[in-house]
């Protein structure tokens, strides 16, 4: 394993301070607890957003913090969920009466725990209501999670909910909204390589040099099938038309988003990008 | 060699391609002279700006084209420096009468073809003037450049000369901003592993797996030595000491830029930002 890093177990300290120093004009650190949270709340009047889950994900969740997108994110250990006390914390910070909105990416640990969290919260009078995301079109129950894994559409939610929060919007109404949005919100990702958690130092699961896996899970959970590597335009193709296979219907407007898990180099995907641009068009 | 490509012949069309479809809302291509630029040229009254160099560096040069940066980014084929005909057509495309400023890396390459087109324009009357970026800190003199390399500083070069171009500063006020900042530009490099050239299918330079380069350069030139790899520490310390001792003085104001070469881990440059901060505040 060669990665940049000091000592494996300070990894995700180093981290959050390496954000909060490149840009202090914005976010503070909760350095025990984990969180990067915009420097000026609680915000009067406005519905809390929070956000959370395993680091590892990068930019994924802390990145995200600012004016219209997350109030507070939560940062877990590599790969894994944050405990309650650290989820309740930041809803406690996030909030400023209004009550606070969660964003929770369909994954069991992250589930089970920003739900106490909810309950602890609650019992100290703070209205609590969340969203699960479940974007990820790939499979049905995987290692980590029932039902379909929560990934990278989330940033649309986080973004869409941060918008209405700012502009004074009711947890009724941003729940409303969620609700809606993450029916419509379909992804689907692939990947050449297995990453290696800093941690153990191992591969997140075994692929050979010829090929790639077409659904991987964000934390290397098996996908459809692996199977040697494909061009550009073919991968694109059996990935979106996954995609769109899920919509009942293809009515309305479309927002697209082609995104690497953290090594994908720009000319790969804006290579990607130049070939989902005009399929969609023919599609849809 | 495992890319999401599709014939590597085609790489840089579809890339552009990719890249204009993503940003039609401001920017245009000519396909045939790999040229990205601004929707809204020629800009009354403005100083063009323009840069450009191989291509597989990206973001760079395509992904500073917009309001208070580049005009119009040149793109060459992959590693290879653009033609003087293509950079003549981007000076023709930003001037609007005050004249076009030419932002080069130090690439032998690239200051011949800039140079020639530089002579084309002005054979034609307009006003071109250029400077040349020689930030890396790690050479003198290497495999593809005559004395110091330039590398990821240019950033700065675009943003300080873009934001003077665009307030209606004069060609020669920003030749003498561009000349007082380049002084004060310095970069310096390290790689972990090679990059894969997708035309060649080849690494661009032998690196053992328990050894890192250090002071490489952009194409895969060498540096100043390998050994074992090193932690984040160690490494960010060296690389700055190697750029403060290069400074005459450490009065006044920094600024910081910890960047990749499109496959670190945002992970990763948050560990080497932490530290590098503080030891900033150490030594200057």
């Amino acid at each position: 394993m060669k990665k940049i890093i000091n000592d494996p177990n300070m990894i995700i300290k180093e981290m959050l301070n390496g954000l909060y120093k490149a840009n202090q004009d914005k976010v503070k650190l909760n350095e025990d607890l984990k969180i990067i949270y915009r420097k000026d709340l609680p915000i009067k009047g406005k519905v809390g957003l929070i956000s959370g889950g395993g680091s590892g994900h990068e930019p994924a969740h802390a990145g995200y913090v600012g004016d219209g997108m997350l109030d507070c994110a939560i940062c877990g250990e590599i790969f894994t969920s944050p405990t309650p006390d650290q989820v309740l914390e930041a809803i406690k910070l996030a909030d400023s009466g209004q009550g606070v909105f969660m964003v929770i990416k369909n994954y069991t640990g992250d589930v089970m725990n920003f739900d106490m969290a909810k309950d602890m919260a609650e019992m100290d009078g703070i209205k609590v209501d969340y969203i699960i995301v479940n974007d990820d079109v790939a499979v049905e129950d995987s290692t980590y999670t029932s039902g379909r894994r929560g990934i990278a559409g989330t940033i649309f939610v986080h973004k869409v909910l941060g918008a209405m929060a700012r502009d004074g919007k009711s947890l009724q109404e941003i729940k409303a909204m969620a609700e809606k949005i993450v029916k419509n919100i379909k992804s689907m990702g692939m990947a050449t390589k297995a990453c290696i958690n800093p941690i153990s130092g191992k591969e997140s699961f075994d692929l050979s040099e010829r090929d790639m896996e077409i659904g991987v899970g964000i934390h290397g959970e098996p996908g459809v099938k692996q199977e040697k590597i494909k061009s550009a335009n073919e991968i694109s193709k059996e990935l979106v038309d996954h995609i769109l296979e899920d919509f009942d219907n293809l009515d309305g407007d479309f927002v697209l988003m082609v995104n690497g898990m953290g090594q994908t180099t720009e000319m790969e995907l804006f290579v990607v990008n130049n070939y989902v641009n005009d399929y969609l068009k023919e599609k849809i």
